[in-house]
């Protein structure tokens, strides 16, 4: 069984500035050129962080918004996903875009740790973003940084907690938490098809891993992301 | 090739209050007698909590002195495993006892869910409480609560940041956390020989689990908690 490809762009992570990469798009109008090449080029999932004026992580609802419209103008048919990941801001305020009503919305289901501190992700918070977006019918994309969060994300939506069709997306070769593993990656696929066969997953190598999960995720079926 | 089988006994964990179960041990002498109680019947490590005198968890160094005190005088030979987890203190007060020099001490090598909050196990505090470790020459047990932690355990024992042999405990059915699942056991199992084939296991089932990964454990030569 073949099926289409899905490519995902990350037009601008949490963590790089314009002093590590001054090519890295940080201003909304730089953001919807980026994200309109990526599109030209084939992507087709749009995973969207926004910055502060000062280019620091924000999760602005109001610079969402802008992004949003723009990459809806320029892009159509692009799906637009925002990152409700804890680098861009605490508790609630992470969720804070969701009334947007964007196509997908990422979804910690876990804590791990990150290279110098713990990725904190508690049970309350994790059930309160995805009752949103059940809420504004969003499609999380559970961000599974170990192997409990394919569990979790496997039973959150058994239970009908998880909006949509599952998707999940394993993220590897981050400091201190899962790294960029082959055999790990078999046996993420392989509990994917046991848990969830219905489910969509794809996988992203952080970082100098990412051409290799890139190319394991294709290979295997999966989906990627750029 | 066969080995023999370590009983660890976990007299007292940090849960369960006389009010639960009036048969938990809590004072210092009761745990000597419960603990010399399992020593004749077998076991050969005591995995050790303290409380104080309002029956709280506690990482006081004093009652883990009367207690190591009591076990060596009544079970010779048993080895004596202090908690370092983090239901009995915050930051470096969970390694405060380290300085009596136990056999063993349980480390955290990761971060991740628990019921209703993060079990919060911050990279820094990780390398303290294992140089600590290193500088008492103590054992660790490191506590694996999900895949990534067996990686990060062999990693650090490669570089040389843990004393002693490698001796890991999966710890399974804490809910948020890893379930008690079998094929992830025969992974976990797996992964050590293919990450730390000089290593040593244990498994532990939390709560009504607790008999079915015993038998799985001991089944697949590893050693287990009761
Ligand atoms: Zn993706
Ligand atoms: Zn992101
Ligand atoms: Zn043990
Ligand atoms: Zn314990």
């Amino acid at each position: 069984m073949t099926k289409p490809c899905i490519l995902c762009v990350a037009i601008t992570g949490s963590v790089p500035t314009k002093a590590d990469n001054p090519a890295v798009p940080i201003t909304v109008s730089e953001q919807v050129e980026s994200t309109h090449a990526a599109f030209e080029a084939g992507a087709s999932i749009c995973h969207a962080h926004v910055r502060d004026d000062d280019g620091r992580p924000s999760s602005d609802p109001d610079r969402f918004a802008r992004l949003m419209e723009g990459v809806r103008a320029h892009c159509p048919g692009m799906i637009f996903q925002v990152s409700t990941g804890g680098r861009s801001g605490a508790g609630a305020a992470r969720g804070g875009m969701l009334p947007l009503r964007p196509e997908m919305a990422s979804l910690a289901v876990g804590s791990n740790n990150f290279p110098t501190r713990v990725y904190e992700n508690p049970p309350d918070l994790v059930d309160w973003l995805a009752a949103e977006m059940i809420r504004h019918e969003i499609t999380p994309e559970v961000e599974a940084f170990d192997l409990s969060h394919i569990h979790q994300a496997a039973a959150m939506h058994a239970r009908g907690a998880l909006y949509g069709r599952l998707y999940v997306q394993f993220v590897m070769g981050v400091k201190n938490a899962m790294p960029a593993d082959r055999d790990v990656f078999d046996y993420y696929v392989k509990t994917m098809a046991r848990l969830a066969p219905d489910a969509e997953w794809c996988a992203a190598g952080i970082g100098r891993h990412q051409i290799e999960v890139n190319e394991w995720a294709i290979a295997a079926g999966g989906h990627t992301r750029a």
